[in-house]
C-alpha cells in the first residue's frame, strides 16, 4: 500500500499549504506596513478566516477594520475588527451597509497608511455599493438578461454602476497604499474577474459600455447613462498584489511533497480545463511512456476539468480522471495516478477525488465492474468505493481548483 | 514566420526518418547474418520498400527471397527476389500461393541460417496459409463476427488455423535463426497483434479457443476442431525482433529535430489515445504554464488520437488537435502548437495535420470564423486553409501514427 499511503500524504499536505490561514500567513510573512495607519479590510466566502490569520501574523495590528462574508460564514470576533455577515450570492442591504462602512474606514487615508485588502471568491455579491439605486441596478440586470448579453457585457457596464468593483476601491483608498492579498478560485487567476476586481485596473473602455447599451436598445436613467460615461481607473499606482492559494500553489505544494517521498516532480499545467476522462487517458499515457525511469517520478496538472454527462450515476470530475486512468495503466508496476479538488468535495460526493494503480482494472473486473461502462454512467463513485479508490478528506474550508498526479515509483 | 519554419523542419526530418527506408537501413546496420543461406521475406503493404531498402544496405544479398505486398504497390525487380502481389484487406488465392512459396523458400534451413523476415501493416491479410479449405475458414469468420465476438476471440482461433499466424512461420523456419523488422503501425508495437504475430510466440491457448467455441456454439468441421486443439508456439528461441519505425522513433526523430533548433524537448507520451479536441487543450494548457521559461521548450505527445464526430465538416485528428490548442494558446507570445501524421493524410483531406500560434485565433475571427464552432462542426481543414495552418507533406510512404508538438521559443 505504498502508493496509497504517499497519495495521502500528498494530499494531505497540498491542502494544507492552500487553506486561507496558511496562504495568509505565507503572503504576509515577514512584512512591514511602515508607521501609518493600518486597516484591513477582508472580503468573500473565506473572509473571516483570512482576516483571522492576519490578525494572528501580523505583528503590528491593524489599527481599525472590517470583515465581509457571508451569512453563518463568521465564526466569532477578531480583535478590534467589525465582522459582517451579508447576502450571497445575491447582495442586499447588508452588503450595501458593510461596504458603505468599509469606504468609511477607508476614507482620508494619507500616503502613509496602507489598507490590507483580503479577498476571496464570493466577493462580487458580498462587496458592492451601487452608484445608482438598487431597484435600477436590478433592472439593468433584467433587461441584460433577457436580451442574452454575456458576463463580459454585464460586467463592462456593472463595473461602471458601482462605487467598488473596476479597481474603484483601490482609487478611493488613495493615495495610501493597498497590498491586496487574492485568494484565487478561478483558473488562471484573472484578477479583474475575481469579485470584479475592487483594487484591479479596469479592461475595458465607455466606448465598450455605449456599444453594449445601443447593441441592446438598453433603457437607461440619465443618471446611470451618465455614470456609463465615466472611466473606471486604467492604472493603479498605489496597489500591491499578491495572489495565494491558487491552484499554481496547489501544484507546487503537491510537487514539494513529492519530492520529500522522492519523487522528481513535473508540474505539467495548472490550468487544465479539458473533459476528466480524456485528461486521464492522457496522464495515463504518459504513465505508460515513462515506465523505463530509473528514479521515481510525479507528473502533476492542475486545473478544473469538465465531465461529459452520459449517464446518472455519481461522481466527480476527479474521480472520472482517475478511473478513465486505470484502463490506461492497467497491468503497470508500481504506478498510480489520483486526483483530488483542494475543497474536499468532488462532485454531489463526500470523497474529494479518486486512487487507481496498475491493478485496480483488474479489482474491479472481479466484481464484475467494466470501466468503460461505469464511466458511460457517470458512476465513478460507486467503482472507486468497491476498490478502496476514493480519497477522503472532508470539508477543507478552502476552494482552489484540483491537482491530477501520476506516480511511477523505483 | 520563424515557428512554422521551424514545424516544417521538424516534420520534415521526423517523417524522413521513420520512412521505412531509412528505417530498415538503421535497423540492418552493421549486422551480419553468418555464413549459412540467407533467406529474405518481406510482407505487407511496405514490404517492397523494406525489402529494396534491406537488399541496398546488406554487403552480403541474400541467397533467395520473396516479397508480398498488396495490388499495386510494388515498383519492380528487387535483384533475385521474387515480388508478388495479393489481396488486401481480404486474402485471396495470389496470397495463399505466395505464402506457400515463401514457406518452401524456408523450408529444410539449417541452424546456420538467416532468415531475415521484414513485416509491415497489411500483413495479416497479405500473409496466409490457412490449414482448412479457404470456404471453411470464410465461413467460420462469418459465424464470429455474426454472434459478436471480438476482435481478440477471433484471433484465438484464427491462430490456430493457420500455417504462418502466431508464432508458427517462425517455428517453420527452425532451427534456422529469424531476424524480424517489424515497422510498426500500432500504438504500443503488439507484436502479437502486427500481422497477427507470424515470428512472435502466442499468448492464447487451447482452453481459451475451446472456451469461444462454447460460448458462441459455433458449428465446426472436426478437422477444424483438431487443428483448435494444438497449441502454438509459446517459446521462439530462434527470433530477435527487431521495431523500427514505430511511432516511439518518430517521437525520437522530432525531438532530436527540436533540439537542433535549440529547443529542450520532452517527449510526454508515445501512446496518447485520448479525443483530439481534448488533446488539444490539454496540451495548450501546458504552453501556458511554461511561457515563464527562460530557454526555448518544446514538448512532444506521440501517439493516435480520435475525432469525435459532431458534425459534417472536413478535418483529421491532428488538424482538430491543432485548432484546438489555437484557443488555449490565444495570445501566447512565439507559442505554437502542431500534429501531424506521419503518412501525410490526415482524415479524409490532402494535408499531413495543422499548424497554430497565438494569433491564430485572432486571425480566424477576422475571417468571422470561431474555433468552437469550427470544431463542433468537425471542420478544422476549412479553417486552418484560412490562416495558411494546413502542414502538407504528400503521400509519404510510412504509417507509424501521430505526433503533436508544443513549440515556446525564447
Amino acid at each position: 500500500m505504498g502508493l496509497r499511503q504517499d497519495c495521502d500524504t500528498i494530499v494531505t499536505k497540498a491542502i494544507a499549504q492552500v487553506r486561507p490561514d496558511a496562504a495568509v500567513a505565507r503572503a504576509l510573512s515577514g512584512r512591514c506596513f511602515g508607521s501609518g495607519k493600518l486597516v484591513l479590510v477582508s472580503v468573500g466566502k473565506a473572509a473571516w478566516s483570512m482576516a483571522d490569520a492576519a490578525w494572528n501574523s501580523l505583528e503590528r495590528k491593524p489599527d481599525a477594520g472590517i470583515v465581509i462574508t457571508k451569512y453563518d460564514h463568521s465564526q466569532g470576533p477578531i480583535g478590534n475588527l467589525e465582522v459582517r455577515e451579508a447576502g450571497h450570492p445575491v447582495p442586499d442591504e447588508n452588503t450595501f451597509s458593510a461596504t458603505s462602512r468599509a469606504l468609511e474606514l477607508t476614507s482620508d487615508l494619507t500616503k502613509q497608511d496602507t489598507v490590507l485588502f483580503l479577498l476571496s471568491g464570493g466577493g462580487s455579491a458580498l462587496f458592492e455599493k451601487p452608484l445608482i439605486p438598487g431597484e435600477e441596478l436590478q433592472d439593468v440586470t433584467r433587461q441584460l438578461l433577457a436580451c442574452g448579453a454575456d458576463i463580459v457585457e454585464m460586467n463592462i457596464l456593472r463595473k461602471r454602476l458601482s462605487a467598488v468593483k473596476g479597481g474603484r476601491f483601490a482609487q478611493h483608498c488613495a493615495p495610501a497604499r493597498v497590498f491586496a492579498v487574492v485568494l484565487s478560485d478561478i483558473i488562471g487567476d484573472p484578477l479583474d474577474m475575481i469579485a470584479s476586481g475592487p483594487a484591479y485596473p479596469d479592461g475595458s473602455t465607455c466606448e465598450e459600455a455605449r456599444a453594449v447599451v445601443e447593441k441592446y436598445a438598453l433603457k437607461l436613467t440619465p443618471q446611470a447613462l451618465a455614470l456609463l460615461a465615466q472611466e473606471t481607473p486604467k492604472q493603479l499606482d498605489n496597489v500591491e498584489t499578491h495572489i495565494t492559494g491558487s491552484v499554481r500553489e496547489l501544484c507546487q505544494a503537491a510537487a514539494q511533497a513529492c519530492r520529500e517521498l522522492n519523487y522528481e516532480p513535473v508540474i505539467l499545467t495548472d490550468s487544465l480545463t479539458c473533459q476528466a476522462r480524456e485528461a486521464g487517458s492522457f496522464l495515463a499515457s504518459i504513465a505508460r511512456y515513462h515506465q523505463d525511469a530509473s528514479r521515481s517520478l510525479a507528473f502533476l496538472a492542475g486545473g478544473e476539468t469538465v465531465v461529459r454527462l452520459t449517464g446518472k450515476g455519481k461522481g466527480g470530475r476527479n474521480q472520472e480522471i482517475a478511473l478513465s486512468a486505470a484502463q490506461g495503466i492497467d497491468g503497470l508496476q508500481e504506478t498510480a495516478v489520483f486526483s483530488f479538488g483542494s475543497d474536499g468535495t468532488d462532485g454531489p460526493t463526500d470523497a474529494a477525488g479518486g486512487f487507481v494503480t496498475g491493478q485496480t482494472q483488474a479489482v474491479l473486473a472481479q466484481e464484475g465492474l467494466s470501466i468503460f461502462d461505469v464511466l458511460q454512467d457517470n458512476d465513478a463513485y460507486r467503482a472507486l468505493a468497491c476498490c478502496g479508490g476514493l480519497i477522503v478528506t472532508g470539508a477543507t474550508g478552502t476552494n482552489v481548483n484540483d491537482v491530477a498526479v501520476v506516480l511511477i515509483r523505483r
